[in-house]
């Protein structure tokens, strides 16, 4: 049972045939010849979510561990507008998507109708391509047209840089006629994305290059890197001249591997800021969390930066670019390590890691009851092989002061940083994985995705952790704020929520933990019980940010100290 | 007290000069220098609601009712992208809006920082103008582009055609330096609108052409008309050739006048509907909600359309248009009215109208407890002088299926039709309205704006009414989804939604009604007693489909029966 309409037959066909599984659906009823058809696909799962904010970004957890385009799709009107947030969050952190939004047919824009808005060109700052499909295929170039789209749309969205594509479908009434019969798999063309390999007068000359330095920090970001770069990183990083640095979520691990950017750079006196200063700076990945380590290199005069990707992506982040290398990184970074090393540039930063490591749960055992603390139980409680989704942006901001643990998979949404789709991602990624998926997030982000959880695909793997410290903390740990009058009216998102309330109102289990024995009975009901849990950590009363301060002042000063 | 950069001190400068008063902001850091100056400024009230896509909807309710540019103000990356939706029904609502959205400096964009998006372009498309700001303003010229464009920003949102307009404002660190003096009005420039009159020649050739017809249909949409508009629409449908249809959003009533369109076209037998074809439709206003109104029309062969509007704008409704009158109503429809009535084309359809209108109370009275018995208990008891903020989209079409009331004001959300924001928008008109305000919502509308609730700002005149049905009645009353063996998958959204939950969330009063007598008690607990409050009305056991059906053949079969 399919559609009567052959735009919408090839379209269901075209993408059914190059891969598509998981069509996130929000109600409506413009888009009722394609969501018919793709219910009655036998390997398309339809999803239903109402919220179109909320499934945009509840596909987005999908697609970022499948890794394979998902499908989103609403109805006409404001419904695509709502997909904006998680739209631009794909494209940032090149995740791919294909929204299609039902559209009214062309003639009808800006005639007063209902649901009519300009949907065209909605989405196309932050898509790789985006399509207006034509509304009758009766022509052969038509339908040709449209498939080339849909086609075209597939590849760019699952290409060498991923992303997301908008197909907007304009749709003439009646929208109900049903035809018996299966989808037949159109021809469709593919692209082959072959590694890009240097050659080897390429490869000699940035050796050369590499070996001219004695002082090089490499630094991974956010990505999916394959295993292995991730061995030649390893191997990179254990040369002498060679400091490395990463972050969660990047999801690398090592002994000479430093994944606490900030507290490193804490730690470490004037005298010493000196000696870290690097000669070259090679980067792998995208964003990159830590705002210090950011500012200490942008500032650096004689900085050189090599970027590594093939993703065709132009980003100069430190202001020092030299060289984009559009190369497999395992090439890359197999050729540069083995070089072997010399000097000794990193040793005291490896060393210096590995002693605040080893400190810190006894630094943390004279702390009070506060966020950090809380964090510092939480994360050695992390189911093995689980995975874990960061809210922003405290959140992300408290779990890098800790080791990242190397049987867990760390995700965040840091292409834009937002605060709008935590939930709806972690529950989409739960949907599929398989696996148990922890959400950490903050009061504030737990509100504001609240339609994250307004759906009927709760999986049993989600485990929401709620750090409710009252509100807006993030604004109380970065400087600007604080020194204005009006802290807590502007910046910080005030409320007087019941997280309890929220959890009954979705008809999920909860418990609530407001100090330590209540938390460590929280998270051993969390993770020893079957089923979607919120646990809401209470932190409302503790002095978050004075602690905050305090530990960093310690950190400063443990070389006084020592 | 102001921020130190001299753009923002003019953006505010101009602003407040041209008159504005409100200024709705969500939480954020990158804004600082804005709302701080805002803050400050003795003519500003700053209204705190953190969910952008929630602000926008509230400023939205905020400009609706006071007809002057409100500004909603956000930090940057998504955030400005969950202005998408507000923004849009602004647009097609005429309602100006001032969207002022912080930025990270442009050199800054796409090179992996944090909450930075593409955000210069991200509204063009609902907007009547974007204007993206210069970061420095130390060159004469630069400060000169930035202050017109400001000016000219107000004058555009509050112009001829109103609605909504874009600011984006990059910003460099710092942001938070501050210098003390208050904000000296700027010169700024003014534009008078004259309302726009006919040539004496012009108004002959109308007044030939409308003696010409002898059945003259005038059909009122969505829109605030100004009072010597109403009182000439009234005086013109007294003659007996004019049938002036119209609905509740266009808060005009009077005896002659027939408010409920889709009623009174059940009600009318074939052989009536050929009479009640008219040679001439004259429309005025937006948005017509009534399908059925439109379908009708839409399929007359040699009907004439004339458009009356000052706002510029070109629309084709019902795809007859002859004319488009650039020109004050009141000076057309008043001077069609002088020339006196003739024939009697309108006679039947008025006093069907009027007997229907008598009878309603009867009829109703025979049916049982579900959605549209529950609106004939809702209607007579608001408050006389109050406000209805009409939620989409079964809720309006059961409303305007009772006669309007005149002591009542009518809006709802219809320029996009959108469900996403119409508990924000009524929260922000009971804001600044000083008026018991009445937000009529179904569940499932209740459930996607939820976080319209989440601020404080929750006005003492606010009274929400959640009709619930059980989610997705709509699309059990429009006949496609209903033919598929989907309806409840696709088109409705589910949920086990507890508004008593959510009430308790927000720390609201709330009233369950489930029976008539709870009914009658919980609307007299909802406005005898003082403060926001929820009142949830459960039909969700109802057949309520059915009976709306069977409403619907009894006004068929009246002609039979009498």
């Amino acid at each position: 049972m399919l559609s009567d309409k052959p735009g919408v037959q090839d379209l269901v066909g075209v993408l059914a045939a190059k891969g598509l599984k998981y069509v996130v659906v929000s109600p409506g009823s413009r888009h009722a010849p394609i969501s018919l058809s793709f219910h009655h696909h036998p390997q398309i799962e339809l999803v239903v979510v109402p919220d179109e904010r909320a499934a945009a970004y509840f596909a987005l957890g999908i697609a970022q561990y499948t890794g394979v385009a998902t499908a989103v799709l609403c109805t006409s009107g404001t419904a695509a507008a709502n997909y904006g947030p998680a739209i631009a969050e794909a494209f940032y952190q090149q995740i791919p998507l294909i929204a299609i939004t039902a559209d009214r047919p062309e003639e009808w824009i800006d005639q007063g109708d209902g649901q009519t808005i300009r949907q065209k060109n909605l989405l196309t700052e932050h898509t790789l391509a985006a399509y207006h499909l034509p509304s009758e295929t009766t022509h052969h170039d038509s339908h040709w047209y449209l498939r080339r789209s849909v086609n075209e749309a597939w590849e760019i969205a699952n290409g060498a840089r991923k992303g997301p594509v908008h197909l907007n479908v304009p749709l003439r009434e009646p929208l109900y006629n049903i035809v018996e019969g299966a989808i037949s798999a159109p021809a469709t063309f593919s692209v082959i994305h072959g590694k890009k390999t240097l050659s080897k007068s390429q490869t000699e000359s940035l050796q050369s290059a590499f070996s001219s330095y004695s002082k090089i920090m490499v630094l991974v970001g956010m990505g999916h890197h394959d295993e292995p770069t991730l061995a030649a990183l390893r191997q990179l990083s254990a040369l002498p001249q060679v400091l490395l640095l990463t972050e969660t979520t990047a999801n690398l691990h090592d002994e000479n591997i430093i994944g606490c950017i900030d507290r490193l750079l804490m730690a470490v006196d004037q005298e010493q800021q000196l000696d870290m200063q690097p000669e070259l700076l090679i980067t792998l990945g995208d964003q990159i969390i830590s705002k210090k380590i950011k500012s200490y290199l942008r500032q650096l005069k004689n900085l050189k930066h090599w970027h590594i990707g093939t993703d065709g992506k132009f980003s100069d982040t430190f202001q020092r670019l030299e060289f984009l290398i559009d190369a497999d990184p395992y090439l890359v970074f197999s050729s540069l390590a083995s070089l072997g090393g010399c000097g000794s540039y990193a040793i005291p930063f490896k060393s210096l890691h590995t002693e605040i490591s080893q400190e810190q749960t006894t630094r943390l055992s004279t702390f009070p009851w506060c966020d950090l603390t809380v964090f510092g139980k939480i994360l050695p409680a992390l189911p093995s092989e689980s995975i874990l989704q960061m809210g922003n942006s405290s959140v992300v901001r408290y779990i890098q002061l800790f080791d990242s643990r190397r049987d867990i998979t760390y995700y965040g949404n840091r292409g834009t940083s937002g605060i709008d789709g935590s939930t709806s991602t972690a529950a989409g990624m739960a949907h599929v994985a398989n696996r148990i998926t922890t959400l950490i997030t903050g009061d504030i982000a737990f509100m504001y995705d609240i339609n994250g959880l307004w759906h009927e695909h709760k999986n049993n793997n989600l485990k929401i952790i709620v750090v409710n410290n009252g509100g807006g903390g993030i604004f109380k740990i970065i400087d600007g704020p604080r020194s204005t009058n009006a802290l807590e009216l502007i910046f910080e998102a005030k409320h007087n929520s019941d997280v309890r309330q929220l959890a009954a109102h979705f008809n999920i289990d909860y418990f609530h933990a407001s100090h330590e024995e209540s938390l460590i009975e929280g998270l051993d009901w969390l993770y020893n019980n079957h089923g979607c849990k919120i646990l809401e950590i209470d932190t409302a009363d503790a002095e978050n940010d004075v602690m905050l301060q305090a530990y960093f002042k310690e950190l400063k000063n443990r070389n006084t100290q020592a």
